[in-house]
């Protein structure tokens, strides 16, 4: 077993991976609304429609791990998927490139309340990674074909999180 | 003028226009991520492929009317459009059927911090509404075409809101 400690969350970092959905001063800014909103536009390309996949919206209640230790990762090779946090809480974020998995290529990050996640297709990542019970807008695939692979890690390239 | 006063929002009173995405009891639960998620499955389904269109994640920040009076509607007629409140606030939703616009079929709710609504393709709404500036996580469609249409209300039809 190794250790990590979680770096900041920044779209620059997590480019790799996918997007970070977040307001932040960088994004494409539009006035909508008669001027009573703006638009930080397309955070996030949801990419689902692989295989007859449409998109859809669902809801995740995610508690945290007993012992804080990653152990699997997952990753769908049919679509995309984003994760908005709804609780106003900080969470981890731990993902691998697409491609044959890698222990050593992982990465670590923690995300603010404000903070959300796109994975790209076919990104490796571990599952919702909370440290209080949390709500999470989910924006991913529905459809045929089978979407989800998973490894486990070895016991020697598991990892248990310093906070 | 006439005034109308927000009911509350419920996905069986929203049904004609949508749906509400909610930790609702009525959702199909499933057990995931080994047991450390539910999944509130498909609460909306997005439908922006019209077109040549494709979905997209975008958040509005959005800032209340200087006066509380509904006088636009809007609808998309090449997409669906879904807002999840991120800021812990309730706000308002205002909707008429598609088709023709018929004034006298507006329906006014009454959102809690815990709802998001999905508004089905060509259902006219107003714009977003909210009581104090709050952010919203929105899944619309980017792609060709025109994809909005709006009303302006007769003086008599426009809605001074109660609360």
């Amino acid at each position: 077993m190794r250790e990590m400690i979680p770096e900041p969350l920044t779209n620059e970092a997590f480019a790799p991976f996918g997007s970070v959905i977040e307001a932040s001063v960088d994004a494409v800014k539009v006035d909508i609304n008669q001027g009573h909103a703006v638009r930080y536009d397309a955070l996030a390309q949801v990419d689902v429609a692989d295989g007859g996949g449409v998109p859809v919206i669902s809801l995740f209640r995610a508690k945290p791990l007993a012992e804080l230790v990653l152990r699997t990762f997952e990753r769908h090779p049919l679509g995309s998927q984003s994760f908005v946090p709804l609780s106003g809480r900080s969470y981890l974020v731990a993902v691998a490139p697409t491609g044959d998995f890698d222990a050593s290529a992982i990465r670590l990050f923690r995300a603010e309340p404000n903070q959300g996640v796109h994975y790209c297709k076919g990104v490796w990542h571990h599952f919702l990674l909370v440290l209080e019970e949390s709500d999470f807008l989910v924006i991913d695939r529905a459809g045929p074909g089978d979407n989800c692979e998973e490894v486990e890690l070895e016991p020697r390239d598991q990892i248990r999180v310093r906070r």
